[in-house]
């Protein structure tokens, strides 16, 4: 459940679901345990096999079928109780799917191909996707976020709220981790005490706790092991989880100077200047109006016309709200435009393989006159000593 | 990666699972992200909306097709780098589905009913089914525990020692909960010392922290909520998460006393102690050649003869290994045998709705001369101060 939610909102939500429904001209979504869910009715249930499902149809009461040993759970969820869903359970032993074309309103069986379209959330699992194959055989199937995300992608206050109090959150673990002491232990140990800070600070984990150390850095989506820190290298930490239903994402690179001293090489220098010049232009050009494609494109630009086009082999960003990586995201090319309360990650790198890499990345929203970056660490090169 | 499973023992199950897809005679398993990969490979992605796939067939090496940028860590799980497996990159704006038929083996085209069969992983993302629906139109589709899960099921000495290891460490936490203070605190309060007293045993986070307090524990998976725990009511904890890739889950009710010494009442203390029983009974059943319905008709047999039979309205358990719950379930009419190196919780229960609810569950391994409980704390009923 996200706390901040208010009951009313969840009502809001559900009315604008069941109104795309309804738009799109299509039988139903069926909706599992995830993001959709929790969006929707503020639901997350536990366990992930026993099939959990909101059936939003184009008129009528939404239904939600779960397991019975889950109805007392599912009665607590803010959007599930007070009558604005019908709450249906299923046995142990009993075979769920049956039950669900029932479940769907009368109009669903007409005969036309809109009409037979279903939607599932995109995270359902298989299993389920497959269960629900058989019982509906007739059923054209797509995604739920064709008609959600145009929804879930505009924030508003209270979840814009949640976002900045989870990313001031993982900036306080960034500034605690990178006060060391660093040098001598290894990365694994090191995410050990992100996960544990990021918990402290009310996260409910790290769903990334990168830490990569050296030429790992080079890795961007490096599993933190046994490799030990070192003085005069690079060290990378890509943080984030779920705090109060709402997700943190946030990376910096330190230079580790040790005792000694040992300065950053020049290449070094050039690679973290450039990602942060582009960035910096990425962040300036967030306005409503403008495309996705043109915020990748000015932090790009940058990249490329420093010699480094083919270094930075991966899009600028992807939208961040109860999902840590969901729509919109920001990649060459897109034409979808930027909104107010749309919320999302910048976050550019250069990757010398071999030898180190660079990353630096916000979560900003889009509001009314330009961009909000959520994360407020410092950008610049911080030369840190790594020693306590 | 589950630190303790040597490169070796990758190697063998994958062998172990191409000879599945050989004996079932189907086309191919696919396998996102997910326990599967992470058993067969020990690679465990991060983020969840690229596709990566394992894509294993009858015959010739193993293709993984995984996202460029992730490249790097790919290579570096045990089981995905030294050439056992083909590795195959897609670049950020390609669309990845397209270049799966051709990664399946020619056999695959064979027109036979089993030749266009293809099995997914169980908790493949719908968005992935749904893509791969599209380019193989003529496959029929299953889920890959079919002929993943009898390998899975069956624990090596590694994963049982990762288990017990687990289990020991959400044991202390449960301990040190126990010692309280927890009188006057909000079971979201306890929840969270749940959840940093698990990261601190080494687990990656809580999968599970129930606290359900007075009449919220005869919801089986209530969500720790805002309600003050009080003296004279039980203290339901239900807690585990992932350690070294190993999942914990045990379940303790105890009863809080405060400082004036409320006693538990009469039908508390009987429900507490059929359930004690039935946990014992189950213990005592658990043996190679048995079947898991007759474990859960054990304890079931104790509950129903005290009169609670529909008190008890779930499965007695489920298996546990790098999910917290997978195969084999432990459920009434379960004609499948148990074998040396199952583990499964054992988890009966008896909730009086409105009232209070009681439940044990310890993580059990069939073993060769019976069963073995990796939860070793007390299971009679303990009444506790709950006061500093």
């Amino acid at each position: 459940m996200s706390a901040g939610i208010s009951p009313a909102r969840y009502r809001e939500r559900l009315q604008e679901a069941q109104a795309a429904v309804e738009q799109a001209g299509i039988a139903a979504m069926l909706l599992g345990v995830g993001p959709e869910l929790e969006w929707l009715v503020g639901y997350t249930a536990v366990g992930h096999e026993r099939l959990n499902l909101l059936i939003i149809g184009p008129g009528g009461v939404p239904t939600f079928l779960g397991p019975r040993l889950e109805l007392a759970a599912a009665q607590h969820a803010p959007g599930l109780g007070g009558g604005t869903v019908r709450l249906e359970t299923w046995e142990e032993q009993e075979d769920p799917y049956q039950r669900v074309p029932a479940l769907l309103v009368p109009a669903a069986v007409r005969p036309s191909e809109s009409r037979r379209r279903i939607l599932v959330s995109d995270g359902l699992r298989a299993a389920f996707v497959l269960g629900l194959q058989d019982v509906l055989p007739e059923a054209s199937w797509g995604v739920a976020s064709t008609a959600l995300a145009p929804l879930r992608r505009v924030k508003d206050a209270e979840e814009i709220a949640l976002l900045r109090a989870a990313a001031e959150a993982a900036d306080r673990v960034v500034e605690a981790v990178a006060r060391g002491p660093l040098i001598g232990r290894s990365e694994a140990e090191v995410a050990a005490e992100v996960r544990w800070r990021l918990v402290d600070e009310g996260h409910d984990g790290a769903e990334f706790a990168i830490v990569a150390s050296g030429p790992n850095s080079a890795s961007p989506h490096h599993e933190p092991g046994v490799r030990l820190i070192q003085a005069g290298e690079p060290l990378l930490l890509d943080i984030g989880g779920r705090r109060a239903g709402y997700c943190s994402d946030t990376t910096r690179t330190f230079w580790l100077a040790g005792h000694d001293g040992s300065a950053p090489d020049a290449r070094f220098v050039e690679i973290h200047l450039l990602t942060e010049r582009a960035q910096a232009a990425a962040r300036g050009a967030v306005r409503p109006g403008v495309t996705f494609g043109s915020i990748d494109a000015a932090a790009r630009d940058i990249i490329v016309a420093g010699g480094y086009g083919e270094q930075f082999f991966h899009r600028l960003g992807h939208g961040i709200g109860l999902e840590v990586h969901e729509e919109p995201y920001v990649i060459g090319g897109s034409n979808e435009p930027v909104v107010d309360g749309n919320t999302f990650s910048l976050e550019p790198g250069i990757y010398l393989e071999g030898r180190y890499g660079v990353r630096i990345e916000d979560a900003v929203a889009c509001v009314a006159d330009g961009g909000e970056a959520f994360n407020r660490t410092p950008r610049e090169l911080r030369v840190i000593s790594g020693r306590p």
